[in-house]
């Protein structure tokens, strides 16, 4: 058995790009989370269906990969997949097309259930997962962890107070913000000059209303590839880590 | 003669929302530009174009009033037209309204064309208003000046860096993300409990890539309505100022 694939049409509007006028990789993870929202409003399984028993799904761990990042006002497909679980962790992938069926980029997700009350980590309910044809399996993939930064880091650390307009239904500041985080961890200078290719993001612990977040980053040089290896922080707890893999471009965004 | 009104249709996706699970008021104000934008591309007067003229176009005031947000998931029709305009000033009007027609909010906004390399304000060209339909007119309507705040602040002021993904093509905060600045200024409690109704804000000094701002606000109380004046300031600058209505509401958004 294979689970569906579920598909959705949008076209990139301004607020979901930069001065580059290309999406950015928060909003792009924003379509995909959309995408997999979608579904779940298709088989009835919302998420106040889901807050309604105490419950709520919180992702650990993104591994998205980009080829290109679709222009403003380009036609793009979004589609995503249910793949399988086990007792604590369900894979779901994602994938962005342009209307040709060019794969711009993909993801694949881990996501888990928690008990709203407890904020503690809840078994998977097969009834929340079966509708959209997930498998259970024995044999989860296991992803590779983020590794972490230089202690020098490379650019000056940047600090971030968490908005209201950052939080969720979940309580939590969004997933999709922690993106914006490391990529404006990063000057200018270097994201007018560089391709954004892969980030391995994995949340460590919740970040909530009104914290200060420390951003930081070191970066090694591989020539034409470049890592950036990235940490959220509250005072000494690691709340999330991530690595980017960037490429130099061979001509410049204006 | 009277400018044509140009109309959109949108549904609310969740990251238009906060955790109320309404539009906020941010992406309220970025549907309307839009349309704005949309209205620009249907009659090949793109952003691109005027910036190939080395213009853009800049808001300096916008005057939103509030009926209602829209929730997730809620189909809207947003609607604008280029109203008219003298020798500096152009005024343009925006509606959002839901399936059946009721007006959700609307908005009367100020544009100028600045020079993009001396970053100055410059004279409105006919051929880049006249398609919209917009009407030139010696006695343009006059905005009121949204009121100073309290010296007294009444709750903290904070600070926000900006961020690359807070310019726009412009290379200037869009003045959409002001709106984050103003809202995220009252505390959450403030915001789980009271309505938006209206704002009047007016941008004085563009804001730029990695400057600190302070969003100043004093709150009076009317009773039903309060008012709050607030300020987004860079050192001693005053960059923008606004002026926000909002309603106690009756029963609490969980």
């Amino acid at each position: 058995m294979t689970a569906e694939i579920f598909s959705l049409d949008h076209q990139i509007v301004f607020y979901e790009t930069d001065q580059t006028r290309q999406l950015t990789a928060g909003m792009l993870v924003n379509l995909f989370m959309l995408a997999s929202q979608e579904q779940s409003n298709h088989l009835d399984l919302t998420a106040q269906k889901v807050q309604s028993m105490n419950l709520g799904w919180v992702v650990t761990q993104h591994l998205v990969t980009i080829n290109r990042l679709p222009k403003l006002g380009e036609k793009v497909v979004i589609k995503t997949q249910a793949q399988n679980y086990n007792r604590f962790f369900c894979h779901r992938y994602f994938w962005l097309e342009n209307q040709t069926g060019e794969l711009l980029a993909k993801m694949h997700s881990v996501f888990v259930l928690i008990d709203q009350k407890k904020r503690k980590l809840t078994k998977v309910l097969p009834e929340l997962v079966a509708p959209y044809g997930s498998v259970y399996t024995n044999k989860i993939e296991h992803l590779s962890e983020p590794k972490k930064p230089n202690i020098q880091p490379t650019y000056p650390a940047k600090t971030y107070r968490v908005r209201f307009m950052d939080l969720d239904g979940n309580h939590h500041v969004n997933n999709v913000h922690y993106f914006d985080w490391l990529i404006d961890a990063m000057p200018r200078e270097f994201l007018l000059t560089h391709h954004l290719k892969a980030v391995n993001i994995r949340y460590k612990h919740e970040v909530y209303y009104g914290q200060l977040i420390t951003s930081q980053v070191s970066v090694t040089d591989l020539g034409q590839q470049l890592i950036s290896y990235h940490q959220i922080l509250t005072q000494d707890l690691e709340n999330c880590r991530a690595e980017c893999h960037w490429e130099k471009m061979t001509t410049l965004i204006k």
